[in-house]
C-alpha cells in the first residue's frame, strides 16, 4: 500500500508483512505501519530500524521506531519487534524492498548527443546521458550509469554498477572500482598542487600519477580529488565522502572512512580504516591517522594520530585534554580575578 | 549620458535628473553626477545612496555618496540630498533605471543543441542556452532563463523569472520559486549524507526527499544543497547564499538570511529569519538558530542560539564572553608571570 | 630509455646524459639514473633536483636526490652533481625534456559539437573540445586549449597557450592573460555577493565589473572567483590557487602568491606579492596583506598584515605570540593548580 507524505508517494508496510518477508518472529503490534527506515537513534514512529548488537539493547527502550528487527533471543516489552537470525541483513533486504518500485530517473542506453570515443569500451548495458563525453580508451563496466554532461577522460576505468550524477569530471587514467557513486560537480583527477621555486617564480611540477577509487565508495557534490604526482591518490573500499571535501595529491584513505563536508586533507597524508573526519576539519600533509581515529569538526591536525584516538581543536589535541583546556579557557575570567585577589592579599601580608 | 569607467560604459546622471525621476525635492548641488549606487557606508562620491531610517541620520555626515535619497523632513547641510516619501523604494527604482540599457548576455529562445524532454513544460518566453538539458516533467515558468550547459532534472520546477547561470545542476523534483538566481557550478538536490552502520560497513540510506527554494533567493557559485531524506530541505524567501556553502539534508533556512562564503550547515538544523552566518562558519546538526542571530566568521556552533544572539569562536560562545576570553588568552603571558611572581613572594613569606 | 613505474611508462636518464644535455660538468656517478624531478627537500633517489642559491648548500648533504644541478663552484663529495652556470634554468629545461613525449590528451582543432559564436575570434591553432561553448565576442589566443564542456562567455578574452580543463566556466568579459591554466569545475566571474538592505529585504547590487587574470596563473578545481562590482578582481602574474578557494569581488592578489586549498578572501582585500595563504585560512574584507606575508592554516585574519609578517590563529596574531599563547593555553591545567595551591597557602599565612 502507498501513502502520500510530503507530496511523495511512499509505501507503507505492516509489522506482520515485514515478519513474513524476513521469516522472523513477531512480538507486539502486527498492525504497526512503517513507511521508511532509519538508524535506531534517529528513527521515528513510522520507521523501521534494527538492533544488530545485543550490547546496545538499552537503545531499544529509547528508540521511537515503529518496528525493530532484533536478534533471536531479544525480549522487549512494549515495543513491536521482529526476531531474526541476522537483523542487519534483514534490514538491508527491507531497504531494497522499500525502494524497488521507486521512480527511475536514470538515462537508458546511449543518448544520441553523447560523444563516445571510437576506442572507448562500454558494457552492452551501460547507460550514457545527453551531452556526456566518454573519451578514447575509457572503459565503462556492466550496469554503470553515466548521467548527462559527465566527462570521462582518456583511459579512465569505471567498474560495474557505477553511478555518475550529472556534470561529474573523471580525468584521464582515473580508476573507479565497482558500485562507486559520484555526485554532481565533483572533479576526480585534477592536477596536484605542486611547484618548485625557480628564480622567484613557481614552476609547475607535472602531475602524471592518477587516482584509484575502490569498490563501494560514495563521493558527494563539488568534491575535489587530485591525481598523484607519479603514483596514485587512493580512496579505500566503502569510504563515504561528503560535499566540498578537498583531497590532495598522493593522499591514501583506508576502508570505510567517513569524511564529512568541507574537510581537507593535504598531500601524502594517509588515513587508516574506519577513520572519521568531522566537518570542516583539516589535516596537514605527510602524517598518518590510525585506524578508527576521530577528528572533531573544525579541528586542524598537525601530527600523526594513533589508532582509536580522538582529537579536537586547531591545533588538535586529544579530545579529553582539549575539552579540559576549553573549560579552563572559559573560566579565565574567574582565574584572573583569583590572581588579582591573591596579589592584593600577598601585598597586605608583605606589609 | 554615458561615461567610460574601467573599460565599462556606464550611465551618468545628475542630482537634478534623479530628483525629477523620483519626484523628490532637491537640496544641494543639482549638477552632482553619479554613475553607480551603493549602501550608505560604502558609497563613493560618484554614487547614489539612500537613508531609509531617520534613526541613522548620523551616517549622513559620514557618507561619501554624491547624492542621497532621504526622508521628507531630513536636513543635511553640505550634502546633495533628494527628499522623498519613500527613499528605499525610490532607490530601487533608480537601480532599475541605471541597468535598463545594460548589455544582455542571456540566451534567447531555445537553442537547437539544448535537449528538452518531450514531457517538459516550458513557458513560451523561457530561454534555454546551448547544451542545456531539461528532463521530462520539468516545468520552467514565464521569463525564466536557463543558461548554457545547465541540467534541470525530471519533475523539477522553476517558477517565473528564474535565472540559472551556465553549468548549474538542479536534480529531479527540486522546486524553485520565482526570481531565484543560481550561479555556475552549484548543485541543488544531491543526495544527503546518510548511512547506517551494518556489519562494519556504511549502508546508504536512500534520500528520496527534495529541496524547496522560495522566491527571491540567490545562490552563489559551487554551492551544494542536499535533498532531504523523505521531506524537504528548505531555503526561505529572500535568503542570499554565497559561494562554496554546504547545506545538508533536511536543513531549514528562514527568510532573508545571509549565509556567507564557505559556511556549512549540518543535517536538520533550522535557521529562523534574518540570520547571518559569516564566512567559514559551521553549524552542527539538529540545532535551532533564532531570528536575527549572528554567527561570526570561522565559528563552530554546537548548541541552539536564541533570537538576536551573536556568537563567536570554535566552539562558539556569546560574542561578549568570547571577546573577553580572547583578551584574557592574549594576556596569558602576563598572568603567568604574575602567578610565578606570587609563588616566589608566598615562598618568601612562608620562610 | 623508459621504465614502468606504478603502471606509468616514464623516461629514465643517466647523470652523464643530463650533463651532456645541459652542457654541465659532472662529478660523481655518471651512471646514476633518474626518472623524475622534485624540489631539493622532497626529492627521492630516482629524481633530479637543483640548488640555485649557494646559501642553501647545507641542503646538499641532506637531499636524497639521485642527481643535483648545482652552481659552477660547488663541491659536494659523495653526491652526483652537475655543475652549470644557471641551475634553475637547466632544471626547467630538463623538466621539459622529461615531458616532451608524454601522451597528449588535449583536444585537436574545433570539435563539431562545440558551439562557437559567429563573432568569436579564435586563433587558427586554438583547440576546442566537444560540447564546449565560446560565446560571441570571445577571443581565444594562439595555442590555447579549451577542453570539453567548458563555457567561455561573451567578450571574454583568453591569451596565448591557455589551458582550460573540462567544465570550466569563464563568464562574460573576464580576461585571462597568457599560459593561464584552469582546472575543472572552476567558475571565474560569478557575481560578487553584494546587497543593500531595503525594507527588511536584501536588494541585489548589480555586479558589472569583471575579473582580470594575469600571465602564468594556475587555478585549481572548483574554485570561485567573483567579478568586481564596477572594477576588476585581479589575480597577479604567476600566482597559484589551489582547489575550492573562494575569492570575493574586488579582491586584488599580487604576483607569485600561493593560495592553498579551501582558503577564502573577502571583498576588496588586497594581497601583495609572494604572499602565502595556507589551507582553510580566511581573510576579512578591506584589509591589506604585505609582500611575503604568510598566513598559517585555518587562521582568520581580521587586520592588515605588514610585509614579511607571519600570523596564526583565529583571530590571527603574529606567529611567535600565537605559539607562546598556545603553549600557555595547553599548560592551563598546571597554572590553575598553581593558583589553587597559592590560594591555600595565602589563606594559611593569613591565619
Amino acid at each position: 500500500m502507498t501513502v502520500t507524505k510530503n507530496n511523495l508517494t511512499v509505501k507503507e508496510i505492516s509489522a506482520s508483512e515485514i515478519a513474513a518477508l524476513v521469516k522472523g518472529e513477531l512480538a507486539g503490534n502486527g498492525g504497526s505501519l512503517v513507511s521508511g527506515f532509519s538508524g535506531i537513534k534517529e528513527a521515528k514512529k513510522d520507521e523501521l530500524t534494527f538492533l544488530a548488537n545485543p550490547k546496545y539493547e538499552s537503545l531499544l527502550s529509547e528508540t521511537q521506531a515503529g518496528v525493530i528487527l532484533v536478534p533471536r533471543q531479544t525480549v522487549c516489552p512494549g515495543k513491536t519487534v521482529i526476531r531474526v537470525d541476522n537483523p542487519s541483513l534483514c534490514f538491508t533486504e527491507m531497504v531494497k524492498h522499500f525502494l524497488k518500485d521507486a521512480p527511475d530517473y536514470r538515462p537508458q542506453g546511449i543518448h544520441p548527443t553523447a560523444v563516445i570515443g571510437a576506442k572507448a569500451r562500454l558494457a552492452a548495458d551501460a547507460a550514457v546521458g545527453p551531452h556526456a563525453i566518454i573519451e578514447n580508451g575509457a572503459v565503462i563496466g556492466k550496469g554503470s550509469v553515466i548521467h548527462a554532461q559527465c566527462y570521462v577522460g582518456h583511459d579512465a576505468h569505471l567498474g560495474e554498477h557505477c553511478l555518475l550524477y550529472p556534470q561529474v569530471v573523471v580525468r584521464e587514467k582515473v580508476f573507479l572500482g565497482d558500485r562507486v557513486i559520484v555526485h554532481s560537480g565533483t572533479v576526480i583527477g585534477s592536477d596536484g598542487y605542486g611547484y618548485v621555486p625557480v628564480d622567484g617564480r613557481h614552476m609547475k611540477i607535472p602531475q602524471i600519477g592518477t587516482v584509484h577509487i575502490e569498490n563501494d565508495v560514495e563521493i558527494g557534490a563539488n568534491v575535489t580529488i587530485d591525481r598523484a604526482r607519479f603514483d596514485k591518490t587512493i580512496i579505500g573500499e566503502g569510504t563515504k565522502i561528503d560535499n566540498l571535501v578537498q583531497i590532495a595529491h598522493n593522499v591514501v584513505i583506508g576502508k570505510h572512512c567517513l569524511v564529512i563536508a568541507q574537510s581537507g586533507i593535504a598531500g601524502s597524508t594517509r588515513l587508516g580504516n574506519h577513520v572519521i573526519l568531522a566537518a570542516q576539519s583539516g589535516l596537514v600533509g605527510h602524517i598518518e591517522i590510525g585506524d578508527g581515529a576521530v577528528v572533531a569538526a573544525q579541528s586542524g591536525v598537525t601530527h600523526s594520530i594513533n589508532p582509536g584516538d580522538q582529537v579536537f581543536g586547531s591545533p588538535a589535541h586529544p579530545i579529553k585534554d582539549a575539552y579540559r583546556t576549553q573549560a579552563h579557557v572559559q573560566r579565565l575570567d574567574k582565574y584572573v580575578d583569583m590572581i588579582k585577589d591573591l596579589k592584593k592579599r600577598v601585598e597586605k601580608l608583605e606589609k
